[in-house]
């Protein structure tokens, strides 16, 4: 089979003006960013405001493992089997980061006949979203230090600065820096750190944003700093609210591209999914349910982590009602969560089907709980047998949930007409979606109603130091607000070795921080990395250039 | 009067494929970014391959004062007069970086009733190309210090590390900073420096490639670090050039918008008139030299910085003859450069005039050395006197330059009709431009070529830190590269407080570095600050966005 970019660079592409009429968006609604790309005007969001909604689907996965689950591309390949089947569908997905496009992981537009389209563009600079974030946040970061050093009005304490300068690349020599180095004209020393664009509260805001004044009101209330006094300090105390907004006016708006079977898809923010929720913005999955009759949607990691978020943030600020989850594994990451290494899973083990299974149980019950029909994707391999396949679906039909078999990598949307069938099918079920828990619940209320519902944990811990900024949370009024869990991916529990379904295991929280703009309180229950490093052999020192501007070793 | 975003936002811009049709430029040839800017595609460029030239106009000036002479908007305001005599030209200029748009100087895209447009866009994001070069640059260092932290097998010093980390950004505290903290798996401590992203030579290298192999070949050439033997590294030895140039496949690709009278602009680069050679790319003059018969292009600084390196690198490896130069002054900055300090320049006083004029004088002997003919602009204000502008016009007679006022701030196309008339005159004269030294002089004696014969200096003296870097580059093969000094912008001299035209003064080399890729030889007789910082009260502070998402406080 071809690789992923040599099957991008294959297709023929729709000029990106009739992907849009294909949904009623005229061509003065686009704003072009070359032939087949195109943001989304705002003439168009108030065109549509009071348009009916689509069905919104969520597709989600179970705990990701080494091999990957194929998420991304399973949505995509969705929204192509919907055309096959005769309905409109609109693909509303994350925008990718170039740190793992040159380190280990590649690029992130789906892959072999479910991606989207242009490939290239959209796995390095797309429209500029990332770059219009980084600067963002980077002006702000920079106004405060010049603040600091133009004589401190404001008493802001260098040794308790929180907002962190951020670039869109995995640097790991920018972890741990100390700045202002040189002396009295160069700034004061203290030390800094980068993180990656997409761990950025400002990334975070843009997905959660109504609008400019939203926007602008949200990143005004970052908390960025205390001063010496142990007041707050918001990004609006030092004006940096204005620019930023000035620098995001066209980041906000969502960007339309294309599946390679031509399928609309808007590509608009991509915010971790541990300390941020981890799923595009809002204002695009406003306008792909306004577009469509299905809104096809992903969340990142395993439904513990993104769904959650989904569903319990994103859901709660938009007011959106999904109407079916899809669950993505494979026969492959079910044998690895039953204890299978990572080099066997591809050979028949029944038995360690059988204990891997529980995992995918879990998150079939998980998702019930929020009142939404669940249909299992099963991302088909060669080496999966019919015993093991046979053995899933009846797993599957006993919790209650649909399933059906996915070929979308290899064959495109004709690969996905089986799994498309149930979705609408899905979508025409009784369903009462309403978030886990209410706004009114303290924040340890919340922690705990995620942690013992979702995880399946005895019992919640917290530190001596997470205490202490509980406190200084409540203080801020953060009590009311929705809570963010920054967890190990690998496991429902917050041990990345217990695979499976743990049980009667304890959660700790360690630590706990405020996104004020963002509107949600950072729940920290291990270390986060925020600035991937790269690999011994990044992927980049594969990626070229021909003479005739043709990108190779993209994947 | 109006300010300029006012008067930038009250204009009504014709589709930017209406602007390019005027000169020729097929729908298809475009890659649009939005409604109102495009990139020019390969296409164009090899269709024109073959047409003739059109006449190429540099506008240079005086040493500035501080404050400024207006440079961008006498090159906007020629390109809006040549339309109104019926002639057809392109203007060609550096794009803003948003450094200082949120630091000091506001806004670099003209001023008044001659600015180019959409001025918010072009002074933000534009199209990216900033943020492509801040990208390629980063991901170099990244990938150099990933080297290290694997293994480094190439065993690089990490005390001799040449490339620096850049942001588009105003930024003190960036300037001196230690990286690598943190522990063994969080990279080797050392120190590092972040440049402001316009002094890149990744962004010299993007104004000096012909196209995408010949920008490859030069990235790779970039001379990063030193070996703990001594030898030097690369960025091809660490393979980052490959996907670099994919970093930078759309950034090479000149940008199209238009002035506030619908004539053409072709913005593109913009890297420092000090360690770089400050002037736009080399392809975007070359497009605009094929689609009009008048290219009206500029150079940073006054011309013994801006127009020396224009004439002598870019025109050097372009091959460029330019018929005309435009030597823009104000009657204010004259009296300033005779010792009237800023206060009072607007009082009539013949006296400092007289004095001030010299440096006129100089600019213009020295452009009549490139065998160009030569036309001062005198950029005119309400508190000029008729006398004092007779005696500018009387001595650039006596000089042998031809002389127009302008008044393109304040009327447009309509105020500069005198300075295109004499511009199209000039460029009838006979001329026989050649750079001032040959390929085969050795470094020293290009600079002394440089600084007796532009400059006025009586000697030039190196270091002992100067010496050792020239052997080092000398080792390097690096003779026989043009050089590119760096030197106060306010001075002829390397004090920026000998204002005029001094004489009998020396100048003093205190570094040398070698711009591998870029091609030249970098000259520093003095501190050059690369990464400058905000203000106390920064420009951003003012910068909003409506709810209608109209942007204010830009200037």
């Amino acid at each position: 089979m071809l690789s992923d970019i040599e099957i991008a660079q294959a297709a023929t592409l729709l000029p990106i003006k009739e992907v849009a009429a294909q949904i009623g968006i005229k061509e003065d609604e686009l704003e072009f960013y070359g032939k087949y790309k195109a943001k989304l005007s705002d003439e168009l969001a108030n065109r549509l405001e009071n348009e009916p909604d689509g069905k919104l689907v969520l597709v989600t996965a179970i705990n990701p493992t080494p091999a990957g689950e194929g998420k991304t591309t399973t949505s995509a390949g969705l929204g192509q089997a919907m055309a096959k089947i005769g309905k409109k569908a609109v693909i509303a997905l994350r925008e990718p980061s170039l740190g793992p496009v040159f380190g280990i992981k590649g690029g992130a537009a789906g892959g072999g006949y479910s991606q989207v389209l242009p490939m290239e563009d959209i796995n390095l600079h797309f429209t500029g979203d990332m770059h219009a974030i980084t600067s963002a946040n980077n002006l702000c970061c920079a106004m405060l230090d010049n603040h600091i050093q133009q004589g401190n009005v404001l008493g802001i304490d260098p040794r308790q600065i929180l907002i962190k300068r951020c670039l869109d690349m995995n640097d790991r020599a920018l972890r741990n820096i100390v700045v202002g180095l040189g002396g009295r004209v160069n700034g004061i020393p203290r030390e800094d750190h980068f993180i990656i664009t997409v761990a950025s509260e400002v990334m975070a805001i843009l997905c959660l944003a109504d609008d400019i004044s939203d926007l602008k009101k949200r990143l005004g209330n970052i908390l960025i700093a205390y001063t010496y006094a142990g007041e707050p300090v918001f990004a609006k105390d030092i004006k940096a609210d204005g620019a930023m907004t000035a620098l995001l006016k066209d980041a906000i708006k969502p960007n339309l591209v294309q599946t390679l079977e031509g399928t609309p898809a808007i590509m608009h923010g991509g915010p971790f999914a541990n300390i941020a929720h981890g799923c595009n913005s809002i204002r695009a999955t406003k306008l792909a349910l306004k577009l469509a009759d299905y809104c096809i949607t992903e969340a990142g990691f395993g439904s513990d982590l993104g769904a959650e978020k989904f569903f319990d943030i994103k859901c709660r600020y938009a007011g959106f009602k999904p109407s079916a989850v899809v669950i993505v594994a494979t026969c492959r990451a079910l044998k690895y969560n039953g204890g299978v290494p990572k080099a066997e899973v591809s050979a028949e083990n029944l038995e360690a089907l059988k204990n891997g299974i529980e995992n995918l149980g879990v998150h079939i019950d998980n998702m019930r709980k929020y009142n939404v029909p669940v249909v299992v994707a099963i991302n088909q391999f060669g080496t999966d047998t019919a015993e093991e396949l046979e053995f899933i679906e009846s797993y599957c039909k006993s919790k209650g949930a649909d399933f059906a078999l996915s070929n979308v990598f290899s064959k495109g949307g004709e690969g996905g007409t089986e799994l498309a069938k149930k979705v609408v099918e899905a979508c025409e079920k009784p369903s009462d979606f309403a978030p886990i828990y209410s706004d009114d619940l303290t924040i340890k209320e919340k922690v705990d109603k995620i942690a013992k519902t979702i995880y399946g944990a005895s019992r919640v811990n917290y530190t001596k130091a997470a205490e202490k900024a509980l406190k200084q949370i409540q203080a801020l009024g953060g009590e009311k607000l929705p809570v963010c869990i920054a967890k190990t991916q690998y496991s429902l529990s917050d041990d990345p070795t217990l695979l499976g379904a743990p049980k009667d295991f304890e959660i700790t929280v360690k630590n706990l921080t405020l996104s004020n703009g963002a509107g949600f309180v950072v729940v920290y229950t291990g270390d986060i990395m925020t600035m991937p490093g790269l690999p011994k052999i990044p992927s980049a020192e594969k990626i070229d250039v021909t003479e005739e501007g043709k990108i190779n070793g993209l994947f």
